[in-house]
């Protein structure tokens, strides 16, 4: 196996001088005699009579970052506007546009995008509930909700700190799939009003993706606005892992040449996504599932402060009702899924599971066990990560989920659709390539997306008679 | 004075058709034949094999429409996929696109836009709050919000139905000051719960646009959500529609040589508009104004329901207390200023009405008297309507209030800024070229939005010290 290390980040600045002189050899110099490689540099657009330039270059850390900031800062004539890493600076102004899919140019054209031609399409919709997914952006928008009560591996940071990332999301679900999505990052955590805001959202969407809801409120949230609601609510964190983990899984068994109905799967992590797995995993018929959490393997002499979401894992799983920790569990596994934190497993609990072991540590940033550790004793080892191979990435699944459900005009996601996308992932891989360290498409493969959807619209039609 | 009429829509139709063959002459000569005017055809994409097109034509009728689209789905070969006005084909699909502002090609891209590089983004904005302004789309993003309880003249229409009206009202944002909006249709129609889910929303958006919202409710939720929130929020069928009045009143004024603090003013219409415009001109010193609802003059005699915004009118119009109808309002007034309905005004209340009369008849689409009426007494004519010159328009002021507004990243929207939008959208006509016909900038003048952000931007800083 290949492992790289992610390259340092690289430094931006912009700046302004006068449109009069060159500056641009003058930054060179200055950058290249401070020990930085410039990049890449390009005007930024004439503002008050002065040329703004932004330059990227490669620093070698923080503190040379800020001796090339203060050198620029004080060559004559020219304005440093900001300095900072690339990641910042391609946060800049945020990460989404709304556009006019038309030009306006005409007072004719003024007259049909708003009044008063406006007012037929609102006349049919009054009429005609369901024209608004013709003549509206309801038929290819989603809202990407979150509360920011579990962001990343960050925890409640709230709200306000969540909208990068939703913001993210929503990136990916135009590059992947051509769904419109605006991030709703909500000011409240309190189940009952992230219902009602849901509620009260839904008729701007054709769909609903949750995002970063701590569990096990997520679980309520989501039962409850799928209850509630006439669209399609999928809460990424628990279904899109679970799908993605599927997948990953199916093309795992195939180079080990086990069967899902005959392996014994160990689990860590209790949570939302934790619990998507293992029932994704039982209703394909794999029973012999132990599910842990910080005080070890769940069975029923454990006590629980009545978190719903264990309760249930407790009742479905772990048939011999086997005792103890983490290590307890590993031994004689033939899969390890972790979606829970880092650095619970050693060496020597990957030595304990059966031949061919299959190690999927999904813990992020870092993992239950570093790949290069797991690689000794498991077969076929994944992440979470991007800078390792194997990467069980949920954008696999949920742009082309999307793009499948709005299509159809879905009101629904359901099991047989997951089903339907985890191996649509898995079989955009041929099996003639697949290989220990392949067993997942590359995120930018262009053909995970349009498998997806078009799994999950077959298993949507062939659903609609039960 | 010129008077345009409407043109008769035009007619689209999508149809597809295998790629082998020529079809486009088949077309041409077939809607020729039934007397319709092919205006253009293009290639809509290629869709399992066959090529579809779009094709626009001019038709007389939806009868003859009707019997072009039979022929066209008659053609052998053909499958027409719809056929409509060009106000629906124009909205299928909806109006906006939510577009990532950078392209994302690789890993290492990905990985700073979503995990684990936008991580950093988070923590940033969790340790300071204000930096989300730098960094999200909340810097350039403002929400349309509506109940859909007042929309246009289609009264309460409810959320679905509002949506498409929201959605123009988001690119006409975009065109013409490059903000980012989007359209939330909120399906609650109380005031305590809108007022949820307005702050619930404030963390993604850097102002509020509420719109389409029935009078008195408008006011309270505009007052109540000024009080909670710390961005700007701006009802546009109030303040909106009051400055661009005053920017059309201030070069009316010019051209009858009259000065506002002498004028007499009848306001058909007391809902939330008539209230706006009122305090407005009370506020820059014009004191004779009378203001009448379906019952007439309101006065201290008249007998309320309580409605807080029509009471306040009562309190701060009407100084001489004069009684009596609309009819009776008029008489003697400079200025007549409607925001009512269709056809309450005749010819004989303009003649009434003082040497040099000016009358804004707004009501939309049919406003209080033809302007061609009014025009055989009055001296400035101006309505709502693209269709006849002096259009009172909104768009004149909410695009470029917003620029400004965002620009300065203010927490308010003032009485100062409002009057200094009015003056700037006034000042866009030199008074060299003012006409009667002629008081309103055109609402694709390139100079109005920019002078309205300017002038915001200027009231904002001298405003700061008090």
């Amino acid at each position: 196996m290949f492992f790289s290390t992610p390259k340092s980040d690289e430094f931006v600045v912009r700046l302004r001088t006068p449109v009069e002189q060159q500056y641009v050899a003058l930054l060179t110099d200055m950058v290249n005699r401070l020990g930085g490689k410039l990049s890449s540099i390009q005007e930024a657009g004439l503002a008050e009579g002065e040329l703004a330039w932004e330059a990227v270059f490669t620093i070698a850390d923080a503190e040379q970052a800020a001796e090339i900031a203060e050198s620029l800062r004080q060559l004559p004539g020219v304005a440093l506007l900001w300095a900072e890493e690339q990641t910042f600076a391609l946060h800049r102004g945020g990460k989404l546009e709304v556009i006019s899919k038309r030009p306006l140019r005409t007072t004719a054209e003024l007259s049909m995008v708003y009044t008063p031609g406006v007012a037929k399409i609102c006349r049919r919709i009054y009429a005609e509930p369901q024209a608004s997914l013709t003549y509206t952006i309801r038929q290819n928008t989603v809202a990407v909700i979150s509360d920011g009560s579990a962001v990343l591996g960050l925890g409640n940071i709230g709200p306000t700190a969540a909208l990068p990332v939703m913001e993210g999301k929503c990136v990916l679900l135009k590059t992947f799939a051509g769904v419109d999505a605006f991030p709703i990052c909500l000011d409240t955590q309190e189940i009952d009003e992230l219902v009602k805001a849901c509620v009260w959202l839904a008729p701007n969407f054709g769909g609903i993706n949750l995002e970063d809801i701590s569990s096990p409120r997520c679980v309520e949230l989501e039962e409850r606005l799928i209850a509630e609601l006439e669209i399609p609510v999928f809460h990424d964190d628990q279904h899109g892992t679970a799908v993605v983990v599927l997948a990953a899984l199916e093309n795992a068994l195939k180079i080990v040449a086990k069967k899902l109905n005959n392996i014994r799967v160990a689990v860590s992590g209790a949570g939302a996504a934790g619990a998507a797995v293992t029932k994704l995993l039982l209703s394909l018929g794999c029973r012999q599932i132990v599910v842990c959490d910080r005080g070890g393997i769940l069975n029923r002499r454990r006590r629980l402060d009545g978190n719903p979401v264990k309760q249930w894992l407790i009742e479905h799983t772990n048939p011999e009702q086997i005792a103890g920790s983490l290590s307890d569990a590993m031994r004689g596994a033939d899969v390890f899924i972790g979606v829970s934190g880092p650095d619970l497993l050693t060496v020597e609990d990957i030595k304990q599971m059966a031949r061919d072991a299959v190690v999927f540590a999904l813990a992020n940033p870092d993992p239950e066990i570093r790949p290069e550790a797991a690689a000794t004793y498991a077969r076929v080892v994944a992440t979470g990560r991007s800078d390792y191979p194997n990467q069980i990435n949920n954008v696999l699944c949920f742009p082309g989920l999307f793009r499948g459900l709005l299509d159809i005009r879905a009101r629904r996601v359901t099991e047989a659709m997951k089903c339907a996308a985890a191996k649509a992932i898995a079989s955009v891989i041929p099996e003639s390539e697949l290989r220990p360290d392949y067993i997942v498409p590359n995120v930018f493969n262009p053909k995970v997306a349009p498998a997806v959807a078009a799994a999950v619209k077959k298993a949507a039609v062939e659903q609609t008679p039960v």
